[in-house]
């Protein structure tokens, strides 16, 4: 990974992927807790943040150690299936917080409801199997895990009058709304878990009935899937991160004090659950990871009515809003975040890395320059890129596995080169525009030039640090730099 | 009270008086628990239980003994103004369970949440004003009481896009759906408080003043009560006890063994909450205590929709639905009701009364009668009745303290018997049509014969115990009686 015209940035990616690398590919069929090895915070217990943060970057860069992880949660599936038959429910629930795939979680708002860990492991076995190839782990891990989720979601959701498919009572990635319905990231995380699955099992149909899977299951999760409902305000055209959160009452970040922050620590849970603010990225989430879910215009008026409501009062957000303000043509604020994931713990920004490395954080760093300013995106056996660079950076190299190729891509300013390092010959999408890559051959494209699109603002006081650029008049956070 | 007809009823009211009296009558400024002093169940907590089951039997019978629990909610301002301060809110918030005026109430989706507390005090105060006139209590007690609910009603709302006045993040009187937008119970019991306390403040110029309240301040409670809004569904032509609850899965009743009741000793809340299972009167409570605000087919289509829902798990649900089940022509199903509500203790129904007296339970054997059968209602400085016998039962008398007079009422069949015991010339309404009382008088009128409703039926084995009658094919619990 290389990043000219940011020596801080540059330094700080290496000393993330360093410890994303010490925290994850020696673990073994262990999981990798939320500090690694580095620290007491969180009592060693582990997170979503393994497969949604972390594992995004073993696969895209040392594949094999990705599957150890998830080889470990399979190995806790035992106590899932029985966790979900506690709960009422089908097929496997994991643990929201675990040290050996019990539920080590006792608040259950923000625990139990979490079921979108489900969908976020289903999430990592895709895109592992994306990248490998791997049919070995398909049989032996992939497909069980796929199955015993997909099982999961049929048995939480259930159809209304019209056929639609709701998740009521759930808690999505932002914690500062709880047993919520439909929340929109966690419906289509598990479209995708019931489709994953239907797939898997049509590839292994002699192994899927020996989880007793048959046609009339897959095809009622496949029915699920279509059906999903997804909350929509039609008069202010933006989807609801859950059903009815647009008609809540607007927190009052005017009235907030920046020494009130975080502010589970500082206001009751009841006020936060009721009211527009959010703790992190969740639906701005949903629009990376299930970006194919939306429009172009859906995902920029998304953006500009969720970013300023959230306050970013877990580490987990910032690579994630790098990654869709540089979708939507927001780049100096993706810069912004990025600078806030890489330099989370080498500046201390949330004052506790005493406790450990924010190692979701440190992975975001890598997410964000990648997914961010390369523009990565994996869907349905194709991989493409939208490269495009903030003015503070002059280049931008990095090696990516997908599809089991290795790819080499070297962003500038005005032009992007893909060369393809290994593997073979392959078509990749270039802002929409097939590019078919050969081995050794080296291909230039143009980047667009796109304007910074209007600023969007953060909540009173919670804009990002600002990177090498002075906001001007009109613009988020004027007052301060 | 006397009833002729059903022997054990007429005892069990007796018993159910005594103990109301001996727990109310005597508390003098103290709280009434919800056990009274007869055993240690609820470690001697109060709730709402004694101004909405309570107080309602102490008014009309005793209503001296009404206002000392009322002066003793007005001793705990203090602690419910210091407690709205701490939830961020104005005025008062009242505890959820208490014994000296904190909260004593730790599960927060059923204690904080439950605001509705407020209302309800503030119902308990205009009752008692409706019925004595007693303005010495209305300055020294009443005023306050209400000014502080109806700012915390203020701050605790807000308005949409449309003007529409929301209560979001809310628990009803049904506690197995907990954190809800728009609970139409405590929305309208809100929209009361807020009147009333405008209402009293126009009465009391000099005092509201010496509270702070001006003009400005009654003028937006009116408001706010004006554009309340009350979720309702238009396709099944039924109110939403909350928003969304007419959408979510409905709870698998017939899967459901008789040994798993109470749902909340044998299933986990996440599951509750998230579906269409009630625990006790919510929707239902509120067309008897707001039946202003509901037509009669409303009331007709409402109840038909949410007795199959509602599994009274607590004791201070049947004699709310006897209450409506008369109402809308379940007389039948009302005289069960009734029963149960009588018999909690002397039957010990829930096994428990070795915990301790249903105090509220007991209450509600009046209720049912009086309003029930006798269907009393109140409502903005007038009185009415609606009368109607089970054919079980061939003759309802009762004697009520209503608007600063004494009532004798005596129900047969197929006549009402009203006479003014003593006070000025009073204008009732008999059925909707207005009937002049005079002092020494004795009017009499007829009772319309409407024919029994077609049955409803409740959760598979949670019909309640019939009295004196067999259910025939196509109705409620064929298959037991």
């Amino acid at each position: 990974m290389e990043v000219d015209g940011d020596a801080e940035i540059q330094q700080a990616v290496r000393f993330a992927l360093f410890h994303v690398l010490q925290a994850g590919a020696r673990a073994e069929c262990r999981a990798i807790a939320a500090k690694g090895l580095t620290g007491p915070g969180y009592d060693g217990h582990s997170f979503w943040d393994t497969e949604t943060f972390v594992l995004p970057v073993l696969t895209c860069t040392a594949p094999l150690a990705a599957a150890q992880p998830l080889r470990w949660r399979h190995a806790t599936l035992p106590a899932a299936l029985n966790r979900a038959q506690q709960l009422g429910l089908k097929g496997a629930a994991f643990p929201w917080r675990t040290l050996n795939g019990d539920e080590c979680s006792a608040y259950w708002p923000a625990g139990t409801a979490a079921f979108h860990v489900n969908a976020d492991i289903a999430d990592a076995v895709v895109r592992y199997m994306h990248a490998t190839g791997d049919m070995t782990f398909e049989r032996e891990v992939g497909l069980e895990l796929l199955v015993q989720t997909a099982r999961l979601w049929r048995s939480l959701g259930h159809h209304d009058h019209q056929g639609r498919f709701h998740l009521d009572g759930v808690t999505g990635p932002d914690e500062y709304s709880a047993i919520s319905d439909d929340n929109v990231y966690t419906n289509l995380m598990a479209q995708q878990n019931l489709r994953a699955a239907a797939d898997a099992a049509e590839r292994h149909p002699d192994l899927a009935l020996d989880f007793g899977v048959d046609d009339e299951e897959t095809a009622e999760w496949r029915d699920a899937a279509e059906r999903m409902n997804l909350p929509y305000n039609e008069v202010l055209g933006v989807h609801e991160q859950s059903n009815g959160f647009t008609g809540h009452q607007l927190w009052d970040f005017a009235g907030t004090r920046t020494d009130q922050y975080p502010l589970m620590l500082h206001f009751p849970y009841f006020d936060i659950y009721r009211k527009q603010v959010i703790k992190q990225a969740d639906l701005v989430m949903a629009m990376y990871l299930r970006g194919d879910a939306f429009t172009a215009d859906e995902k920029a008026r998304n953006f500009a009515y969720y970013e300023p409501l959230t306050v970013r009062d877990s580490s987990l957000s910032a690579c994630v809003q790098a990654v869709m303000a540089a979708e939507v043509g927001q780049l100096r604020l993706a810069y912004d975040y990025l600078g806030e994931a890489a330099m989370m713990d080498l500046s201390d920004l949330e004052s506790n890395t005493r406790d450990g490395l924010h190692i979701a954080s440190l992975a975001g760093a890598w997410i964000a320059l990648v997914a961010g300013f390369g523009g990565l995106r994996h869907c349905d056996g194709s991989v493409g890129f939208a490269p495009k660079l903030p003015e503070q950076l002059g280049r931008l190299a990095f090696t990516v596995q997908v599809l089991q190729r290795r790819l080499r891509v070297e962003i500038t300013g005005p032009e992007a080169t893909y060369e393809l390092v290994d593997g073979d010959t392959l078509d990749i999408e270039h802002y929409g525009e097939t590019v078919t890559l050969k081995q050794g051959a080296v291909v230039t494209r143009q980047v667009p030039q796109i304007p910074e699109a209007p600023p969007v603002g953060q909540p009173a006081g919670r804009h990002p640090a600002h990177r090498g650029w002075t906001p001007g008049r009109h613009e988020s956070g004027a007052a301060e730099t």
